[in-house]
């Protein structure tokens, strides 16, 4: 008897953005769990289907319905946007595989943001680098804190995902102001907003901009190295690594 | 006239992991430029076009290579294995792109092995993490020294590309000496060989197990960080971040 889940990254939202893989494994399913933002999103992969739909907060009641239905003998499988492990549901699914013995799971990886945000602005991202997500519902404030600063000590670019929401619309503000102890105002960043869904923004500006930029949950943020400049209006950090004049002023 | 050039991520290898996005730019494209490697893995996309391939330190010549035949009025692609951005093509594209001006440029993102890598491994990348990468060709090693030490510090799990190849077999034996200054030898880690293509293989060690196992240039390497865990033979990287006894006793 199957109790097969699939854990799927169907990528930031647009179908022609969502490997075979993912697509395969959406069809092959009887059940598809998932935030209703997202179901949404799958538009006919889901038709026909039963479909479990719970609110953000609520993943690991998500997760357990997902095990409780692959337990009748189906393939389910529960979607995430971007990648499925990457801030996603693999971790939380495996840490309550052990209560659901027969289920087997199979992660399916998808374009995160921090990829396919990077191609909206060019290439913030082509040398080494950090994704920290501003969200202190399940991290304290301090070790974010204590992330950005040594992401700016190792003077990494940085992708920031959850920037901001309505709860917390000044996280950005207070991320710039721990990078700004540590980093030349004059740092080139951008964010991108609706990756791979209609209305795609972007913007390029300096890290002292940043800091009052209104960005909202469906940002993704960008904080070059000290290596970033801007090619014809883009974002750029290069492979090459020149330890140059810019870099010994800042460190 | 176009003179367009689509900069390509084509994931790991399998086809299954390409995006849809990826393969169509593939299909317009009058000429595909890439490592010879990758011009092979895309078996029937390159068939009937002409195709231009130079070896792994010769990307400036591939780069200009592209832009000269899209001068002549066609669609080229240039691909990377993974990600167009992270540590491909895209960056060095841009900044030989004013020297073109009448080109135009199109980034489309790839699943990089950071999150293709992580799939296979489990979820270890389910929180904060960067990605470093071993080779010293164009970074100093100093600045990858300094990287990994503040990787440490900020707790971060860490994907590390390059961990190695036939002129520097001791790096990630290097790296792992570097981390173990700030972080216990029990740490869980992990690390897979041919990402999505055949004969792929995984295996979890601890970071003191690590730093002794021999691994070529088509692995990848993570580090979990102090949350790390392992479920079923799984490496896992929880959503959750408890300040719990074990992270009081690293730091």
């Amino acid at each position: 008897m199957k109790q097969k889940i699939y854990v799927v990254g169907i990528g930031p939202g647009a179908p022609k953005m969502m490997t075979p893989q993912a697509r395969q494994a959406l069809e092959e399913s009887d059940v598809i769990a998932g935030y209703p933002v997202y179901l949404k999103l799958l538009g006919d992969l889901v038709q026909n289907k039963k479909t479990i739909a719970t609110p953000m907060t609520r993943e690991e009641e998500r997760c357990r319905l997902c095990f409780e239905e692959a337990k009748k003998g189906c393939i389910a499988s529960i979607v995430c946007s971007g990648d499925s492990g990457v801030y996603g549901m693999a971790s939380l699914m495996y840490d309550l595989l052990p209560e659901y013995p027969g289920c087997e799971l199979e992660i399916i990886p998808g374009i995160t943001a921090a990829v396919s945000g990077a191609a909206v602005l060019g290439a913030p991202i082509g040398h080494d680098f950090c994704v920290i997500s501003l969200s202190d519902r399940l991290t304290p404030w301090e070790i974010i804190e204590k992330r950005l600063s040594a992401a700016a000590d190792g003077d990494f670019c940085i992708a920031i995902y959850n920037p901001s929401s309505k709860g917390r619309p000044d996280y950005l503000k207070r991320a710039c102001e721990i990078l700004l102890r540590k980093v030349c105002p004059e740092r080139m960043c951008g964010y991108v907003r609706n990756i791979g869904r209609e209305g795609t923004e972007y913007k390029i500006c300096t890290l002292e901009q940043l800091k009052d930029e209104q960005v909202d949950m469906f940002t993704t943020v960008f904080i070059g190295n000290s290596q970033s400049h801007v090619v014809k209006g883009k974002l750029v950090t290069g492979r090459n690594y020149h330890i140059n004049t810019h870099m010994q002023k800042e460190n």
